[in-house]
């Protein structure tokens, strides 16, 4: 059996070429100063391992401002950690996860649902720019009978936020969806991979986001806003921080020098970086996005509302980009055409972005002209 | 139900007093210069995510070369990580790892192995200095008569270099087990969380010290020896290596960022850094051996071998050293009697050993008198 | 959270009413006379327990000769037991098993396949009276990489002879699958809870339907077809047989008294009981298709291939049936319109299915009148 | 690798010789007549199928009296079924069971604790006739640190009654085991394979050895003393009665024609039929303790309690029993001596009980004389 090139690359060298796409991914960004400064201060002297050292002493004081309630603060090394973990706490073996068919925990993440609940199953449910919708929750959860043994016990639901569409759930929508989840007897999970992209976007608080729209879990997500390798599972619940004490060390996550995965959390929240930098790439992805719109036969796949921009491209223009040297991503948007993903950074460099736009608008002025 | 010191502390703040020990474990040393410089050369730039980077395809040629041999190189960020994923490839759910009752993977890592072996079972042998010998395994694949389906399948060993007393496998030891092993069927796990230790202090190579003693799989500790946050995962069976690659992204290990783990396991190994580091780990233990050697009534539980040391000490000496500023880390020796575990490490100070040495001496020479 | 009538029937007294529906389900059939008798007929003396008995060691020889090849026996007692059996012996914890969506294992199994393969997933297909096709067999494989590890690792394919919808698969149709499965590394499992219907409907063999288009493992299924509480997994292949020794004792299917267990599957193949009784079955289903298809305005939703009916019904004819003793069960067949699934069973009662004909017979003399 | 005996015979014939021992064990006995009655009873008709039938409705209300208190029934078909469900519903994939080491759910279940609780582990106690005292239980809670994340969470204890080695529990010592147990938040459950035999030696009502002494969830064993395959989880908690719901169907339990389970789970309580097999089986063991005792050199392992006995036999008697066809069956009850297990059944032959007198009275006389 083949081994495709990422596993390959991951298990031997020179196995493949390494593809370079340019505004592919915020994962392919580098750690921002601020969070590199601060795992650098904490680099002195000796500290109690596995977690009981003064800086991770200190994650529960920030995140509980940040969410302006109690939480418990869990750090994992990344997002499949951090959503199998979230997961398995409120799932339990014979119980199914209700979430939209496009979620990155049913696509990408190697069955980690399944994994870290020992068994349990992901109930997919389908919507518009990948978001689930109270009407189809209630369907669901009708048509599995809770309490019906022939099937399994819906247990959670879990929403993305902002989707794996780079669109937002309005906060009554959240709640919504969580209200009729909690009647059910279900939890609420948010996978948070762009929270500060969604948070900063749609203006409303960590806590409006979160616990005060019903959510009992989520995954915090910070590597791909500046950080190195730092998630957060949080919760709100004394009863779901005392299941996730155990899977967090029994899933490896209990870091022995926890002390630097603690620095870049709390670095994280000071002096708002993780605004600052969400702020940047949304606003990198505003400027490609009025740059798109400005070339005729642009269209976008999903509304841009952080900095993720999914667009159809003519042929012209991504050739005309390809010879620019943007060397684009393609990503399945269905319908049989030549669909894109972009994923603007913190720290997209501004010549490139200038050059982008300069692309497209030669291609849209030749357009007016030639199309 | 009330938790723990430890917990408390990671999940909230204010929890607990954070208890400091001297010469408590090489998991609290910080990140050392080398590597640290590392992580920040790599930091620079847009690279492609989930392993797909440059620095992580130069892993296994550089780790070939180390133990070479062709290896397949699965980064982790913790040792319990490391542990339960080399297990859970070569374990079925309904199979057994037989292993010293005293391994770390049997006491302190939550049913890591229960976990990522999907509901496999530890069988414990007993033996002293925390090794398992020829005859004790040998009886107990006899007891569970493998292919006895009343019983499970007996499937793995795993044994740790150096042992959790700080006691080295002769490689003839590790033959041998190996070679029973495989006759009956199972495969070979060796836990290296202080592999650097042992290697410097048995002088055998890299090579000699797993697959040419019929090491299947290990865990390479990278991380008391100098680095952040970084073991890896290492087979030289091609089919070992396609299982892994599920479970490690299954289990949240594929870091998006995974070039700052290659750094740290590149960096560890460039200037044999490795060597370096664990070299003078050993030579402080070697010293604060002697120093307690020269005092009456102390006790070595193990011989040293390597950083370690498993001491009861009269409570006479081990007052004087907390009167001078050392507080030692209590350690369940047995017996009922004060017993005491002191790890060495790369970057003690020398104004500390030598702190602790005159400590002793004083004793040693109040106590000619005295006692 | 309300319990629904079935399992509070199963967990208190009183809970319910108790529905009977008629022509419901092969499964409310009482055991048929020579299967009791090979019971009594074993019910004296004492024997060995744990399948060491005289009738246990019979098995492979039967089942060898009624599928021409070495076969290994595994008894179970239901066949959520089988299938989830034979799943887990063929899925890691991190493989997917390709499926029809509409497959028992999927909708009201409980999650069996999940809990035996320790975490697996079923990757759902599309298809026409419930069969999958070639073409999207291998879409689902092209689609999810085998051997991405992003992805879980594509494992096994189960298809249901019959299907879910009582429409048989051609031996070709298996054989192409089979194919493709084993190209891509994937086992190949047949549920047959009715393979016996199947089998009399088809003509091919025993051997034609299952190893010689390809299958790795099968659940046998008896229960349905006139025995009491005995189904069985059957593998040709002897590593997985192996697997299954394991997996079969530690699910609890070892059972102390065996014998019971085995005197009924060796009971179904005596005297070809089994082709007995499935042709009765299915010559009852063909009296109650040719009784309706007289009838105006009922329509098939699946062709009549063995002993079950899927049809829509008339609102007329429905209530004429239940007039008449008949409370059919209502099955959603979609379209929003009043479907049926009607069972039949090898001990119908003659009496019974000539009132049904009956009163088809009236409903289509006055349709000719009256519609 | 070599299949054993046992499992040789299973998967195939002709694989082995097939042993066979006198007064083996309760398994080897056939169903009694009053039993299998009630299967023949119920056999006519058509039912609803999985537990909707009017034999499993009338369950709860039997159990119910039995117990004295509203019970929630289960039926299953293996012992091994029945803890591991029982155990699963009370352990969460990171929680322990703590048990004796002896305990049947250790040593031949081949991981079915670890199998139904997804990943758990069994801590094992040690303890004279396989009891486990209040000392060592609250010895290892102190141990495993309850809440401490390195351990697991300490969830269930298990005991047998009678245990392993034929011995009952007191009344009182069940309490305080249950005591200690809750008030440390682990849930208490008993395996009852022989609690017939247990409640007819000791007196106590099924109440006082079950709910009134703490316990929440026992597996009641039927099997051994006269029926064909059921046995039933039992518990008083509506909580853990709603996790069995689904897990009992997950695994494979909720059986299509469950009448046939109900018929000898009711049967069995009819005319108190429990307790006349178990007085006969129990009187058969001490007529057969009585004529060992008469006989020099006889030494008894442990005291005989109810229907088994574990004894040091002489040669010279053991091959006198041999030569009047008692094939004993060797069991290793340590010292390196011939040790040996007898279990009486209820439907032991008297003119073989008499022979076994005769034997032991010859032996006994001739000793007088000779030894």
């Amino acid at each position: 059996m083949r081994l495709p090139n990422m596993a390959a690359v991951l298990l031997r060298p020179g196995g493949s070429e390494i593809a370079t796409y340019h505004f592919n991914s915020d994962n392919g960004a580098p750690v921002c100063d601020q969070v590199m400064s601060a795992v650098l201060r904490c680099n002195q002297g000796t500290e109690t391992a596995y977690g009981a050292d003064h800086l991770t002493a200190g994650l529960s004081t920030a995140y509980g401002e940040f969410f302006e309630r109690e939480s418990f603060v869990f750090p994992v090394a990344t997002g499949t950690d951090g959503n199998g973990l979230a997961l398995g706490a409120i799932t339990p073996p014979y119980g199914t996860i209700v979430c939209h068919e496009s979620s990155h925990i049913v696509t990408t993440e190697g069955g980690a649902p399944e994994f870290y609940s020992g068994g349990g199953r992901m109930t997919l449910l389908q919507g518009e720019h990948n978001k689930i919708s109270s009407a189809s929750l209630e369907e669901a959860l009708r048509k599995h009978g809770i309490g019906n043994v022939h099937h399994m016990a819906a247990s959670a639901i879990s929403v993305t936020q902002a989707t794996e569409a780079g669109v937002l759930y309005e906060t009554g929508e959240l709640s919504e969806l969580s209200e009729i989840a909690h009647r059910a007897g279900l939890k609420v999970h948010l996978d948070g991979a762009r929270i500060s992209n969604a948070l900063v976007s749609s203006g409303v608080t960590p806590a409006e986001m979160t616990w005060k729209a019903g959510v009992d879990i989520l995954t915090f997500g910070t590597t791909k806003n500046g950080t190195m390798n730092a998630e957060a599972v949080i919760t709100f619940d004394p009863g779901i921080a005392r299941v996730l004490g155990f899977l967090h060390k029994r899933a490896g996550h209990l870091f022995s020098k926890m002390r630097y995965m603690s620095a870049q959390l709390l670095s994280f929240l000071d002096n708002d970086l993780w605004r600052t930098n969400a702020l940047q790439a949304n606003k990198n992805a505003a400027r490609i996005e009025a740059a798109l719109k400005r070339c005729a036969c642009v269209e976008f796949a999903h509304p841009v509302q952080i900095n993720e921009l999914f667009v159809f491209l003519p042929r012209r223009l991504s050739e005309s980009l390809r010879q620019r040297g943007f060397h684009l991503r393609p990503w399945d948007l269905g319908e049989g055409r030549d669909g894109f993903r972009l994923v603007m950074s913190y720290c997209d460099k501004a010549e490139e972005i200038q050059r982008f736009e300069d692309t497209c608008n030669e291609y849209a002025s030749s357009s007016d002209v030639a199309d």
